[in-house]
């Protein structure tokens, strides 16, 4: 059933969204945003609205058929990625992360989603901003460390993805540099067992929401990345640690079209 | 009246939902997913809109049949147990309890569930993940209290579930591995004169959700769920307890058949 | 003019619950359920919704005769006590109070009540839990304050009802028994004065919800409770409560039929 | 503008009140309730829900007059007095402040406003209890102090109107009158500088809400107020303050007559 | 697309509006309500309701016609600046920040606004009100900090603004006003890099709502601003800080015609 709905869907998205689709669009760095410091990162939680369920399967498609069309049109400025949270997540069904070099392209295209027809369906269940930076103890850690470090996740599908916000106390900043670096490498220690299983990336953002940090996680396996997480929570930084999820975000890595798919139910 | 409502709404379910129960499925291994480590628990809460208590009852009935049809049509890849929670616990109806070797097949059955007529009704009271694990502290028990361990719970029906949420202090997970063995014994010490009439279960959270772990009960006593609570309130180690409950879900085990019946009315 | 609306409401239902007031309805033991040890109370809070201000009188009548029909045929199993809470406490209307040998019996009159014509107007404020026990401290207590204790409060009407949740630390628990018991003669010390004008029920909660404790008052002077409160948040036991109220729930004492009189403006 | 349609409303109101202002109201002794140690003071905060705005003029000038109609029926009993929170408050447009010699009497005025074609549109914000009380720490208080605090405020209209919720910690019950009186001589002497030019009136809260005491203010020179706050935040018995406002409630006195003049726009 | 609407959009305004725009309002004196002390600053955040995305393009226009009108009509008493905060900031799409000399003024304001067919369409979100004062610590800073204090920022565009609220902890008041000006020179010391790119300004709070402080940022740089406040979080008075943003709004700064052009997609 799944498969015949989704051909249905496909037909009639990409002829509805033909006037953005055929002019091919250029899009922006991919590699250089999810790579380079300086970029910023915003964490935009929706749920849909009752409504959307008891639309027609056609109202619906039509309604993707734009979600489809604000995408691709942000491309060329900002990097979009997808996540379907509902059922693994609380209040919140689908997540965009995006990435840009200035908060303002990241408004303009939650501007235009919201105001499309599909948009007038989602609710906003949160948003958070973060920005990438060098790494900022790692330049202390001993050799062997940072060449553990260089350990590249292996290759494969990461279907799951998390995100845990995170808030440092008061105390915790008021520790000087020295003794939160020592600190952050006994942290570090803890990850590296499961460099290879869990992809992690890190997000500062003091003034820009009421956290410190957004920490972002692939993985297949949810076993290791659940290991991981306790073995953080044994260091000596987690003390210092005031809010570490609330919300935790869980959810399945989805392309545009499974996205698509997937809601067209 | 009752017996007389069920009888009609058995009656069309099984008609209705023929062309799913018609081909037999194959069930997934029950039996193994609840008694195993390495599976997914996953806890999904639900309160009933407001339109379902004003639909006919021959509408309930037929989207009562599409809770039928998804249940059944899952019941080949995760395990699902269902507790009405109406009445007993705050803001929340039904409790789907479900057993998966992989989160993702979790996540299908809910969006089925939702993408369902009768799931349209329903909205997310909230979800919550856990890991089943090997006993961490059991081990290194003295031999009398593994062996006390292995009591078996009265049989009998046990027609009262309990699902309590816990989240330990950083203290908790700073402590040495024997310091906290040490208290898990005073703990486990605590639990041993209930071990008939309260059955439990254990499910490790930390990082799939806000929590560190959730605790499962089933009983017919509720008199002795209470004096186990208080006797477990009573050790050291719940001094390192930063979240117990909130919510406590308190609800009675029903079938599939039971669930409809109910809310059929 | 309530006079009048009274008259027609009476007879109208009286006329249209005639099929369940006819046959003689055997009551529960409500005075047993209300003075021993191992009953459950239930407090459930309800909110009406928007519609029901909406409502033709008619509409309404009709409807509160079908709370009237619940109430009467629960009552071979259940006590059931109501509370006029709207005007007094934040965010809800009524509460039920529920007496019953078994929680199963007060879900039973809880989805009957929801699922009545009446019941589809409620929303769900709060429930609470709670099991009646033989005196934990008491038994310790020097003979003069035993025979203090045994003051009856005086007769009359007691027009108001007050409900105070309790949740004590960790810190409570960790205490032996003889240093709780000494703070409890202490606290049960300060409670003697008001003792003839304060009507008083505990009911304990540990694991059924999120509470250790469910205090019952009844009263006709609210300055003399208010004395009482005061009184025990002045001594040592006091420290170690880590929840008192949130909500306190403030209403008055109504017959079904006022209750009912009251609903129908 | 504002005028014409002031006066085609006032016209209005008049006419269809008419039934109940022609039979002249004996009114409740106010001064007495206002002045004296054992009345209850409520504070009712509502919201107006979304179709108040979309109403046309007529059915809001229509409806204002069952809101005048029940203020002149109810004002034979108890005490209210009316203030604008629409823009100053957070989710709260109306603030009515009710004294009354028993509370059943302001549940009595609170259900007839919320029976009334008026009351349909109001959700409750919240509504918080206390009680007058004779000093408490002043008949300890030096001579020269208790003269300063018979100041009479100045005269002249004081139109902001500030409500101030206040919980004390644990600790500040468990020391002993001497000390809280001590503590409370510095608060006082702090409060002297602004008894000219801020009103201020206290009830006692203690288990008829979940507040230790209700601080009502008045003023036509809030910079003062904020001035006052400053310094009573700066002295020692602030430290076993637990809330303090949470929430803060600001706005303007206001008569019943501006009140319907400002709402029927 | 965005200008061909903008066309028409503000052909529609601007005759919609005449009737207010005709007539050469004198506008309040902007500069010196932005400057001095002794002046209340009030932050209204407002989400638009669901309804608003359902309107016809029309119908759109229309409301915000009447959204001009009321702004324009006010701006001869308090000054009004808009943020568009939607994409950025949690439940707020718009934020209104008004200077006046009174705050009764600033409610006029509201009132008119929410009273305006646009403002049918807001609900609010929140409403924090502060005073400007004469720099408390300052006066005492040695005169190269002083000097350093008086860098203007640089001109040109700040396109984002943020606002954070603050409440400091009791034992911060409690300390001497001499312990605590040695705390603010030191962060005084930490904001000094940061003049020239963040424009900021002080809005003291006790008393008027639930605040102490609320700090209002403009930048065209986050970068520096989140390096700004991450010196903050480092200075021990950050440690007596209770409360620091919850919620923190950031937006983007919005001409009322930007706003309007926005809102009409």
């Amino acid at each position: 059933m799944r498969t015949r709905l989704h051909t249905i869907a496909l037909l009639l998205i990409w002829g509805l969204v033909s006037p953005w689709t055929f002019s091919a669009h250029a899009e922006v760095d991919r590699e250089r945003l999810l790579a380079e410091p300086g970029i910023y990162g915003t964490f935009a939680v929706f749920d849909l609205d009752d409504e959307w369920g008891r639309l027609e399967p056609s109202a619906r498609i039509a309604r993707l058929a734009t979600l489809k069309g604000v995408v691709e049109q942000h491309r060329e400025k900002v990097t979009i990625d997808m996540y379907l949270l509902r059922g693994l997540s609380d209040h919140a069904d689908v997540l965009f992360r995006i990435h840009a070099t200035e908060l303002r392209k990241s408004q303009e295209f939650l501007l235009d989603l919201r105001s499309s027809q599909f948009g007038k369906h989602l609710k906003t269940a949160g948003v958070m901003h973060g920005l990438t930076k060098k790494p900022n103890y790692a330049p202390g850690f001993p050799e062997q460390m940072k060449a553990d470090l260089k350990t590249v996740s292996e290759p494969g599908e990461k279907p799951y993805a998390i995100v845990i916000p995170i808030r440092k106390s008061a105390e915790w900043w008021g520790l000087g540099q020295e003794r939160r670096a020592a600190m952050m490498q006994e942290h570090t220690d803890a990850t590296l067992p499961y460099l290879k299983t869990v992809k992690r990336k890190l997000y500062h953002s003091s003034g820009l929401d009421d956290l410190d940090f957004i920490t972002y996680f692939e993985t297949s396996k949810l076993e290791d990345f659940h290991s991981l997480v306790l073995s953080l929570e044994k260091v000596k930084e987690f003390h210092y640690t005031r809010q570490f999820g609330n919300p935790t975000l869980l959810g399945t890595v989805q392309s545009l079209d499974e996205i698509i798919e997937t809601l067209a139910q």
